[in-house]
């Protein structure tokens, strides 16, 4: 995979709050955000709109974008379709000779006129959701890795899994830790600028999809942080989830969870079992291949309005739990980083 | 998917001990099967061969075969490649107007001779272990078909699960009962008829690509009994367990091992655990999607040698299930489906 320094990432008309990828990579990954292509907003800067943003310029399109090496598509329609808005920005790119990152499942290298102008101007078009040939079966050895394996498990999907597992890294490497981020969703491996779209690949090869990560990357760190996905006990993406944890053979899980949730987000005749219960299952259902511990938790209080019943929030979760937690967004993931290591 | 009255199966060379799809259909499924074509055993009948199989002759080639609808093949090389020396038999059925159904990673659909075959004489190819594009994430709503679902689940891959599922459909049927039986796997879709292999969908359809059967199949039958696959706790395979379990929504569970299994099957440093943790595990990871009951277990004991040493072991893991045992095929299913419903 390319690792651009200069991107422009494009967001139109969903910018901030339904461009999980773009803010995402504006926050944690190592490119050099030039730009954020948003034509609802040109003039502003990321940061007006979100104080947690860097300070980014907002541009109508792709052709006023400064010097950059890619274009990188940061927001998703349902269905991860292209929009055919968005055709003049990508074909711009390609004829500047930017490489093309996207996470759609519409892969952008199978389109005919994306890949006749790759090919003309010298470009890497890079669909980070289309899983390599070569990922199989686990063969249950990612605990053979010299790096401690650390994975967020989650209450449910979109509870802030990725966000807390990113959080954890920096907060991780802040402290001195060596410590690695393996991305297992289409935006983390945006992030990370590598990884294997795990909730994309062949069924059988969903632990194998992640051994392979971990395999790759263990032994040039002290510890790997996963990026969890899912709940083990989601009703459509608990495959997913079992894969990961047994995929991962993780020693330490860190259980996310966002407050007020009781019922699963989408699914709303299932409910949430208790926290203990999540705790229970999680370890005795990782036992078998590698026994792991809940070693803290991370819960999202986005949604709870001021810092004092956020932090009792957080206390009563940590209660229900066993172990220390925290709001990594709110306030901060180094006192769980000091707690578990 | 065709449904042919008289099929040809091809298993050179791997007959009878090493063709379980060739020897599923000749045991379990509805085709009438007119010939085997063995190359290594021309003259003899597949009943020469294991008792439990009808008197079928067997065929050096395609070419010598009676009249047929399909070409069936029952064999798969390590890997799932297709091996060369079947394409005169292919060719032959194609030429003699007769559909071909694989279960291969190699789709033969996708091979240019073959295609241009079928094209000509109006043959169908079937590549049952290719997804069909429609399967899609699960909704969560396989328990509000009319039917009772009852899934088999392992201790293991390889235990026994597909045939202790066609075992207990056969007998329910033989005691009045209407019952339906849903294939996961290539082998079992073989022999049905129709089916989604469960583990060649996209991970995050597993569970989708289940309740996608149980949905069409619901409410024709009284109960459908589900052809698990792997186990909740293999190093390798336990995502597509899981996604089964939660798209299944099963409503009775009957838990499969096999006598003298101690450590998971090519994956030798990993125990099993005791035989209570598995229906303590498949019970709680259950609950909070659909709530089921482990109400039996099937023991395959084709390695004990006699069979009071088979009856004892039953009993005792029966003992150990805290529910009635048998073992299908030694004994009798009908015993276990007596005590079930």
């Amino acid at each position: 995979m390319s690792d651009p320094q200069r991107v422009v990432v494009l967001a139109h008309e969903k910018f901030p709050d339904r461009a999980k990828t773009a803010t995402g990579v504006l926050k944690y990954a190592d490119y050099d955000v030039v730009a954020v292509l948003d034509r609802d907003n040109p003039g502003t800067s990321a940061a007006d709109h979100r104080r947690d943003l860097p300070d980014v310029p907002i541009i109508s399109a792709m052709s006023e974008a400064p010097e950059t090496d890619a274009l990188l598509v940061g927001i998703a329609p349902i269905g991860g379709g292209f929009d055919e808005t968005w055709r003049e920005d990508v074909r711009t790119a390609l004829e500047r000779g930017c490489d093309v990152i996207a996470g759609l499942h519409y892969f952008l290298e199978d389109d005919d006129e994306f890949a006749a102008l790759a090919a003309e101007h010298g470009c890497e078009i890079n669909d980070v959701r289309k899983p390599h040939d070569e990922i199989g079966v686990a063969q249950g050895t990612a605990a053979d890795v010299a790096a401690e394996v650390v994975l967020t498990v989650g209450t449910d999907c979109s509870v802030g899994k990725m966000t807390a597992t990113l959080e954890l890294v920096e907060a991780a490497r802040e402290r001195g830790i060596d410590a690695g981020f393996i991305p297992t969703g289409q935006t983390g491996i945006m992030i990370a600028g590598w990884g294997n779209p795990v909730d994309r690949v062949v069924s059988d090869f969903t632990a194998g999809s992640v051994e392979e990560m971990i395999l790759e990357k263990g032994d040039e760190h002290d510890v790997l942080f996963v990026e969890g996905q899912g709940s083990i006990v989601h009703p459509a993406y608990s495959a997913v989830t079992c894969g990961i944890l047994h995929g991962s053979m993780a020693d330490k899980l860190v259980l996310c969870h966002e407050a007020t949730r009781e019922v699963v987000h989408g699914y709303e005749s299932f409910e949430l079992p208790a926290i203990s219960e999540y705790v229970s299952l999680y370890e005795r259902l990782a036992d078998p291949v590698h026994e792991a511990d809940i070693v803290g938790g991370a819960l999202n209080t986005s949604h709870v309005d001021d810092d004092d019943a956020a932090a009792d929030a957080v206390e009563s979760f940590a209660d229900e739990l066993g172990a220390p937690a925290v709001d990594p967004v709110r306030f901060d993931a180094a006192d769980l980083i000091d707690e578990v290591f």
